[in-house]
């Protein structure tokens, strides 16, 4: 027996989510583990997320497009499996800031992110040592002015070599072209150190500071080819007094941005997450 | 075309699921709208919620418990179903603070809760001009060391004579019977000023300012024999500080209990809420 | 003895505080029941709460000015006293919704908020009755196309003949000109429905359902001649999820305006707040 | 010029603050950068802290003593001096649950702990890899049923030749004795895997998920000879739902433990935290 996750999207239609269970205990004799499922009323689509269990020869991707294909043109569906004992492969970018690196790798250590963190690249040679400790590959591609699009194609074929699935941005300071996020799409998370879309851009600290408000937050979102304008995944915040200073942001801030990333990877990693124009779902 | 709730409780079992939506949409021509699940792996108890539409003459419970019958038999199944546009006959009981029943009545006229509010009693008369002005009407009945049984005999009383469904404990300073409660088992809900199972019993915001906790809190619960240990519906909690003396403490207490009430009340309503064990599953 | 209020705001210099404890100890014979300050360090300004009792011929603002004034003029204070005892004097602004009214009236009528609600202007005739309730009167100036500068003149008619010290927004869904705001510097209080600086604007729950944010917020803030510009005096937030409709987003957020705006107009009457630049400084 | 931090304890009494910072200004020419203070009106006691810049010769504590005594012993004060640039030297104590010594390891790194973290104690060996990363000596100490005794002689005997001021317990699973712990008053912080004080002792998220609980917490104390007893010195809770297994309570709770214990560390480390009875008082 092997687990499963089935991640689809469509039109909603009366006796959908029949035709899906019964095919999946008729054709796979499966053991449902859990389902969930969301309508957006407005646009009239339905998503549905379901985690199962059946013979393992059945699982994989071509077995089930074939036999899954007439429900899912039936429906025209938008779908994806996901065999929960396969390991997506994950490279981190990061830059000096190291505080969500090292949060990362803890979890990894500690059994939280079922993932296998194949590679991490930073431009900045800083997380090579905790690269290091955890055993994980470090490549320092460094950037300037002028060799950006040669590191992107230095980064990609990396990508490729180690067979990366999902790429996070973990703390790393420098924008993606169009180029390189297209080739990634729904497969880089960011974390954005403010509560967007307030403070979108540099320094949402120092901006949010300026503004004064009493609440500072921190997003891990999908990149989208506009900066900072990606589907959110999730959000946080954190009370600020005018007794803090923007060191204190910055400190209480990290905070938020360990919580916020992490949660967005182990849901991407989990397969907790499907993305619909500029929103995003997150299944339970 | 009617709008329902099924609420449901067994086993879990491989092909429940399916079955479930085969019934709804082959004998019930059912447009499911929206469906959430439960399992409970070391009881292995399953639990579900399914919000359906279908013509309105097949809603009756009878009807539905009919035709139902089979797969409930089967699957050996607790279950109820809630037409979505009867509304549930509410009582509030209430004592001299009368913060959550101005709060219950402002969300009931702005349509925020589903019901009808059938009455009000309390054991002070504080609370009759707020129900005057809401146009609900309210007993008083008054509680001394030696009436008590008969006061819950006149409770029961009315509480037939309205109809009543749901009993909720608007700050209500009163114990209810063990013969009481054993009567509307699921359908009394209370509100504890504490964050539960911390702070039992009376005077729960003098031992928190005692205790020193950094946090306070408040529950809302459904009343069983045991005080204070009914299922838990919902808490909340706000940050406290040193400055926070016992009068702020109740202050800043006053809005929890108000959210707290409030939410466990409109679950309720909604037919949100399965209840097994000391514990309760809520459903978005 | 009386009970009284210092707020002052200077420069940042040495012995300033040693300056301000000694008078109050010398020249008033005071006891200091509580003191707060905050520096800002950049713009070197140095602010400053004291509570302290005195003898109650001494509390008169013009004997406290003259006897103050060395220190004042040495310093270079801007600088209030109010007297604990004397209630602030407040209109509220209301329009349909009336869920922040029936708030504020009930913490008002349950001694929450130390003031006295002179009257309340509405430009629908919706909180008439609430009004009436509580025992207060209410005005409808209705407002069309062109009547606007007249029914401000209107409303600064009663608020001056009720001799009023703070307006309060209480969901006031119209723009008070920049003349109106400049008679009423940080004594008018309003609620935006959204965690400013996101959402400025109209239709704020609309925006934050469309951007696909996890937390949705409200903020009180005083109102400057800059449409929700104005500097903040509390914000906060709750989480939503997917399954949350615009009219969740409304009813959620309702809940947040009631606890952002009552806090801050709390603070306000309890002369908590110093406004500077663009900012507040909220003392415990 | 040198910073130091005044912490000070004594009944309350009129004329306190003024004669304190007449002190500080006329005999110590400081400059005041913060001070903030706490009446606890019932036990009539008041507490302050003060953070001011002088003269370096003048900031040794013997010098200190002898020049404050005369205020000191009038108002018959407890107080401890220290100076900003002096660093705590500090202990950790492990087992094997490592997510809050890496997490107080990065800190320490990153700047946010102003500390010398002398050493870490383990009684299983697997803390050591991550001290070596870091730098930090770590003395493995096992601990079986007959060595408790003598292992805490050479826990004391390690604390003393390193100097150590502070003890954490970063998920340290054995129970330190009486006398130990006697020999350590409001010196060793401690976080319990609750929000305190509901569920004290073993296995206290089993026990969260027993009883359903709809938030789970976890608190920072400093340890006391009661087990869980001691004064709170900080707690955060983080909701759950019915989908959160004791698995996810356990991996939801490390964030907060970790949370919890590093802010209760920076305060110590930052003279913010008196104590007195069972209580703390944190200053901004």
């Amino acid at each position: 027996m092997t687990k499963a996750v089935l991640l689809l999207e469509c039109s909603d239609r009366k006796g959908l989510v029949a035709a899906i269970m019964n095919f999946l205990v008729s054709e796979y004799d499966a053991n449902i583990l859990h389902a969930g499922q969301h309508q957006d009323a407005e646009l009239a689509r339905f998503f549905m997320r379901i985690e199962f269990e059946c013979a393992s020869e059945l699982i994989h991707e071509r077995v089930f497009a074939e036999r899954f294909r007439k429900i899912a043109d039936e429906y025209n569906m938008r779908w994806q499996l996901a065999e929960s004992d396969v390991k997506l492969r994950v490279c981190l970018f990061v830059s000096q800031h190291l505080h969500c690196l090292a949060d990362l790798l803890q979890r990894y250590q500690a059994g939280e992110l079922e993932c296998e963190i194949a590679l991490i690249i930073g431009n900045h040679p800083d997380g090579e040592k905790l690269a290091g400790f955890y055993g994980v590959p470090f490549v320092h591609l460094p950037i300037d002015r002028d060799n950006k699009a040669q590191v992107e194609q230095g980064q990609q074929r990396l990508l490729a070599e180690h067979r990366v699935d999902l790429v996070v941005l973990a703390r790393y300071m420098q924008i993606l072209s169009p180029e390189f996020v297209a080739k990634w799409p729904a497969r880089i998370i960011n974390v954005h150190h403010s509560f967007l879309p307030a403070f979108i851009g540099a320094k949402p600290y120092h901006a949010a500071f300026n503004r004064g408000v009493k609440l500072i937050g921190a997003t891990s979102h999908y990149v989208t080819s506009d900066l900072d304008e990606g589907p959110i995944i999730e959000q946080d915040v954190v009370r600020v007094t005018q007794g803090d200073t923007i060191p204190d942001l910055v400190r209480k801030g990290r905070d938020l941005e360990r919580i916020v990333l992490s949660r967005a990877v182990r849901w991407h990693l989990e397969h907790r997450i499907l993305y619909y124009g500029n929103k995003t779902v997150i299944f339970d």
